[in-house]
């Protein structure tokens, strides 16, 4: 996968978006889609993806909807800290698979930190429980709004 | 310093936004300032901080702010990327110590990646010299808009 490429529809968070895979969602609207990473590198990582917009990442998506998503993204990143209490939270975006990007659409990380407590390898995660997934997005939904 | 404080109005990015500091800049309007890491993690290690607002990190960030700074950012980003074409690109932001902020004014880190080639540490790492920096601002000025 290079850094320029065109947009494959049928990527797993497409997949999410249309409805033909399941996701644990946090938050939805007609702009984005926030739900749980299924390979959490903290407890409480969640994920925003936009919307209605063919963009594999941060530099494709068009400008003219990125301020709105990014208000998204920020409405998620509050919830889950106000869910989860943690010590900080990275906010990241990866474009290209050597950068880290394993999905080519564009999605914000937002994960969690605590002191004293590192964080879990992505891809080498195990997939976790979806009933304590489903219990977290439960308490970030709580914090929306 | 936890997640939660007060802006500290002096902080190191606010010298360098109120000229009391210097900086090796790459694009600078009325949203937003950004310039070179001064400890960069990969060559082309670029920070875009909001202007005209005291907000320490994303969280904190005022919503009808946010989306003409993330422009910026994006901006930036796609600069970045034009200049230095590297295989991937990172847009991360850290909230709270914990999370690897040291600096307490929010800024977004734009850190290109190549293929096999790691990242410095941030806090271990060598200050650049400022005339490599400068000489990799200009390159990146250059595919501005």
């Amino acid at each position: 996968m290079t850094l320029h490429a065109d947009y494959d529809p049928d990527n797993i968070f497409a997949k999410i978006l249309r409805g033909d895979m399941p996701s644990v969602k946090v938050y939805e609207d007609e702009i984005a889609l926030a739900f749980m990473d299924v390979f959490p590198q903290s407890e409480g990582h969640t994920l925003v993806v936009p919307k209605h917009v063919q963009a594999r990442n941060f530099l494709d998506m068009p400008t003219l909807k990125l301020g709105a998503y990014m208000e998204r993204v920020q409405t998620v990143a509050r919830a889950v800290e106000k869910a989860m209490t943690p010590d900080g939270v990275v906010v990241t975006q990866f474009n290209g698979a050597p950068a880290g990007q394993t999905v080519f659409h564009l999605h914000f990380h937002i994960i969690p930190r605590w002191k004293d407590k590192g964080l879990a390898g992505h891809a080498a995660g195990q997939m976790a429980d979806m009933g304590e997934l489903q219990a977290i997005a439960d308490k970030i939904r709580a914090k929306l709004g």
